[in-house]
């Protein structure tokens, strides 16, 4: 690494910057050097961690000279606006997924990217998982021929862990098909290797208590004539981790033992606000910190259970690496295991800004999932199928 | 059982009567008095085998004055024909899936059945199978909530297994959807528990060699809300058995190390008859007969990997009975080790012919399945989503 670290404000110290903060902290091309939250609290921490500058406006992050790009892991709702700061201050921008929660939102931020000159990456989103990437590499080989089918599905308590009530609306972004689907659409576009065509989904809104959709099953077709089911439900008691060996959606081990955990929890919550604080309570600044943060990268980062039918061979990212189901033979194509986890997306970043490598995931890209992840909530309410056109095509 | 035992006449000695065999040889219900076959050595077979009449035409069997009932394990394309005999004779049917190949065959069935006032049964299908039939009869209890989605997958290698021409051609009921979605559609329908209101599918023909669907994945809607996925690969490598612990369809113990037999085996092979003498090879009157077809019965028979989302629990049908994901535990609700494999199929037949009992899989039952086939073959051609409208509800 011969380029200097690349200077990072965080604007957002909730949740999705905790996840990649062992990244972000560890990654050797990376400096952080401020951060913007509203919680004075969560401030103060960034301040404790890092020798660092903390702003209570995004503006004021985005204004920062010190500050090269904005990692933008602030509630979906704000994307758009936040994106826009930074582009209206020079800054690239990595923004969380959802991108944001309309098509116009996500063009908008495309257009101030490209205005602006900069960079706009659509990410962490579990595409980046090195087996989803292996797996696109291994297909790109030609080795095992044609993709033909692409199955993914999901088994989660999602919709039970602590949310704050715009978590469950859907008009603000809430639901599993913003938070959830963003993930699998990503996966099953990377591996499709085309245009998504046509969509046809239904989703489900089971418990007046958690009032938005927290299941949905798909099928997608791509231009190429790829086929894709993707299946998820938030609401699960089943947990498809135990097809992963174990291995939880941060690459941490999971215990089959510990179960009925998030509903149990929840089950001792009385309110709303009871609950937001829940929320908080498991949040940077309170009870998260750098030095508590790490998991435990014992393998790969996963979305559950992905199998792609290919001519010669049946293709199933794993935590552990690419397991390939051939004419004559199985086989486990290993991964390393996770040095940094989650780092493929900071090398993304750095390869785009530093080295003007075509990252994937740019605002295109981010664009395109989002049409397929609306046209779900479309084609569940309307009945009908719907054909895509923002469908960038894979780099 | 005070009842005298049912007589029961074969039409088709072929493989689907090997697959019935151990059940219709050892269930104290059914005595086996006649068949009636084309091929000479099965005859012969069967006349070894019991103390039976064989004829070489389904209509001298239908005639014979000591049938009460046929079993129709004939190819599909021959169904209607010889359910149409067997009511002409006055016999009750029980008729393997697929049904038919269209609905107005399916229709004809029913009225000559109706007609000449005898039953139609359709199977064995795989919704027969207890631990299908236990989760429908846990899911009525009203303790897990309602159904809200189901989700199936099955991976095999079907479309590698030696065949005869007509089943690698779709127009005379070959590939997956006739032979393969008639049990997953049945298997869904009995847990969705109404009727189908549409279907959005793809299939996929991507062995050139092997020129009929070999893959599909369908959504479906029910008039209950319930949503469902159904995909299917006869093009697979990877064997869903493996997440169904290594039992096979028939209950039977695999052995995970025996891998990529399938094809192994037909690329010795040179030529559409060599492949039909392949099939034959393994079929009664020539290598298989009564003593060598029983079984391992150490589990029951199952079709892949099956889940059915509730509000309180999620219902994973296994080869060893329901296991359950509720709230707060997860426990197996055990099933007794099948003593007659597949004995389920006979006790409808019996129930309905002996103690007039309202049959599961009538000949409406069957249409609706048909029905549901059809559309997905339906909808992957015109790439539209399919409205249903011959759909039995659930008696
Ligand atoms: N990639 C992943 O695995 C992953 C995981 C979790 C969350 N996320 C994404 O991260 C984003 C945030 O979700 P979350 O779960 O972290 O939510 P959260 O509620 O845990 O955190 C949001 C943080 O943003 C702060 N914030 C709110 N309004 C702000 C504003 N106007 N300016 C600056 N900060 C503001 C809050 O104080 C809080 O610290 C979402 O888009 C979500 O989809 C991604
Ligand atoms: N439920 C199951 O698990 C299952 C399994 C296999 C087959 N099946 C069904 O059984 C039926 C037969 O399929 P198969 O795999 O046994 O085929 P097959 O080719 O193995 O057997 C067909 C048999 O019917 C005989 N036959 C052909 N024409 C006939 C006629 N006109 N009159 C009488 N007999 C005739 C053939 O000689 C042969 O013995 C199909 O509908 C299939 O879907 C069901």
């Amino acid at each position: 690494m011969t380029n200097p670290r690349l200077k990072l404000g965080v604007a957002g110290l909730g949740r999705g910057f905790m996840l990649l903060l062992p990244t972000l902290a560890s990654h050797p091309g990376i400096s952080l050097v401020a951060a913007a939250d509203p919680r004075s609290e969560a401030r103060q921490q960034f301040r404790e961690d890092f020798d660092a500058s903390t702003y209570a406006e995004v503006a004021d992050l985005c204004a920062d000279p010190e500050v090269e790009v904005v990692y933008i892991a602030t509630p979906h709702q704000f994307h758009r606006k936040h994106v826009e700061l930074a582009a209206a201050h020079g800054k690239h921008a990595l923004v969380e997924k959802p991108m944001a929660l309309s098509l116009e939102d996500c063009q908008a931020m495309i257009n101030a990217m490209r205005r602006a000159n900069r960079w706009l990456i659509v990410g962490h989103s579990h595409s980046f998982d090195a087996p989803y990437l292996k797996a696109r590499e291994m297909i790109d080989s030609q080795a095992f021929g044609k993709v033909r089918m692409i199955s993914a599905f999901n088994y989660t308590d999602f919709l039970y862990r602590p949310r704050r009530p715009e978590e469950l609306d859907t008009m603000q972004g809430g639901g599993v098909v913003f938070s959830q689907a963003a993930h699998q659409v990503d996966i099953v576009r990377l591996l499709g290797g085309d245009s998504v065509k046509s969509v046809r989904a239904v989703t489900g809104s089971w418990d007046p208590a958690r009032p938005t959709e927290g299941a949905y099953s798909a099928l997608l077709t791509f231009n190429n004539d790829v086929f894709a089911n993707i299946t998820y439900s938030g609401f699960a008691h089943f947990d498809s981790d135990e097809l992963c060996g174990w291995s939880g959606e941060l690459g941490q081990p999971r215990d089959p033992d510990q179960y009925g955990f998030a509903r149990a929890k929840l089950a001792e919550v009385d309110s709303p606000e009871q609950e937001a604080d829940l929320k908080n309570a498991r949040t940077y600044g309170s009870g998260f910190f750098l030095s508590n943060s790490r998991p435990q990268d014992s393998t790969h980062n996963h979305f559950g259970f992905v199998l792609v039918s290919c001519d010669n061979a049946d293709i199933r990212p794993m935590p552990q690496g690419v397991q390939v189901y051939a004419h004559t033979r199985r086989y486990l194509e290993p991964l390393p295991p996770p040095v940094i986890p989650r780092r493929e997306v900071l090398d993304e970043l750095i390869g785009a800004i530093r080295n003007n490598q075509q990252p994937i995931h740019t605002g295109e890209w981010g664009m395109a999932t989002m049409e397929v992840c609306l046209a779900i909530l479309e084609s569940a309410q309307n009945g009908h199928e719907i054909k895509l056109s923002h469908q960038a095509i894979m780099p």
